[in-house]
């Protein structure tokens, strides 16, 4: 089963377009779990369990295991080893560059790490992507309109009558197919993301920026028109637990409510 | 010491400005070394025992170790031990996401890794760069014109009479000093390396993109103006002992000829 499969799969199996994002800071994390890699896996442990039925992927962005270095990084290869091979998994690593380059970002992620997806920054052009688009059966999600305030100063800039956004999206459809190539569109942008979603109807977006970063469910699933899409919430569901005993019972909850209020927006 | 002031120091005392990129493909490593994590450490040891005398800095792709997965971490994490304290390290790692997430990506390279400098995507915009300058000690290399055949793609559509990379350029500018804010460009664009080099006299230009991309070492100088500058070889360099028995003598060769011609170029 290729990825865009296993995707389509898990949201059937789940009645869900949730994804939760696995955005681990030790000092966040419930006090009575150890701040330590053992720890982190714990809770990332708790974290996929008690939400594994309830969403159609898991995002890992590298980042927050990087940070932790040589460590971390076993931390990452571990929590995706812990994922249920039905679900898919979405590197969010934001990676791009020269095309030998990607093409080993492309192993790291697709072979060594055995992810199904990863985001890419469209900033060096097609040479950058293409390597990752030559897996078949893996899926890009390149960045196209992102959630912070920074996507004002490039990504909002006219090109002709265009934004660059839209020049990336129109250019790089091209490239791939909508088995293989889908976008990032932030939630924080509801006006924009209707206009995007008319552009590419049948391509999927992963759509970052509920809860913690301000974008509304309601909003994000009226604009999107019922189009392919992953909802991705990270500390709005993570760490919904605070520090009770029982914080997994929160972070299940937190999820099903995101996952119900997304289904009756979208049915 | 801070990074800027260690780059200056290093290219007084060695003479240079050649940066060697430390690329390394376990297949395309003197037929002699182990195809491993180890023989891979041991060439780069060779490199760096080779040429510490001859460069300014070091660029590390991170790619090239990642793609081993948690054991090319280590090899990452062994490879900056292993160079001299006086040379500037780059973490050529393209890195660029939301700012909590930025932030974490600082702390990997510049605390975990204690590397010098980055590599930085500038397609999310301003809040996406900041975490990386607020390590006022540290340098952040923004992507600006690379020198693969994407370039084209984003880089060089127009905004209203302007490319976006030299949108990127005056807008970012404001965003860092001389001291901790340079550019990526490459080497393959001289007639625009010219122009950049106008706009931004005062600032670090990292220049990758000179022998296996196509770049002129003489071309490049002349466009740079004498411009503070990092100019990067990768391929050229670490594979030029082939299969010979003493690979590392001729290693040092390609770089103390690459320094001269940059030296006879730029006095």
């Amino acid at each position: 089963m290729n990825s865009i499969e296993k995707l389509i799969e898990a949201e059937k199996k789940n009645d869900s377009i949730l994804c939760v994002g696995l955005d681990i800071v030790d000092d966040k994390m419930p006090r009575q779990i150890e701040r330590s890699i053992e720890g982190m896996l714990e809770f990332n442990e708790a974290i996929i369990e008690s939400t594994s039925d309830l969403v159609s992927s898991y995002k890992i962005n590298f980042a927050f295991y990087e940070q932790y270095g040589r460590r971390g990084y076993e931390l990452l290869e571990k929590t995706v080893a812990m994922i249920p091979s039905d679900i898919h998994i979405i590197a969010d690593a934001k990676r791009g560059d020269i095309g030998n380059t990607s093409a080993a970002y492309a192993k790291a992620v697709f072979e060594e790490l055995k992810c199904d997806s990863i985001t890419i920054s469209p900033y060096m052009g097609k040479d950058s992507v293409s390597p990752f688009l030559d897996y078949s059966n893996k899926m890009v999600f390149l960045l196209c309109l992102t959630s912070n305030s920074g996507s004002i100063d490039f990504e909002k800039e006219k090109i002709g009558d265009k934004y660059l956004y839209e020049v990336v999206l129109e250019k790089s459809m091209k490239w791939g197919s909508a088995d293989n190539l889908g976008y990032v569109v932030g939630a924080t942008h509801p006006d924009e993301l209707r206009n995007i979603r008319t552009l590419a109807k049948d391509r999927y977006f992963l759509i970052p920026g509920i809860g913690a970063q301000g974008g509304s469910p309601d909003d994000v699933m009226d604009a999107n028109s019922s189009g392919p899409s992953i909802i991705n919430s990270s500390r709005g569901i993570i760490y919904a637990g605070g520090n009770e005993e029982k914080y997994e019972d929160y972070i299940r909850l937190a999820a099903l409510e995101l996952r119900n209020q997304l289904n009756e927006a979208r049915y």
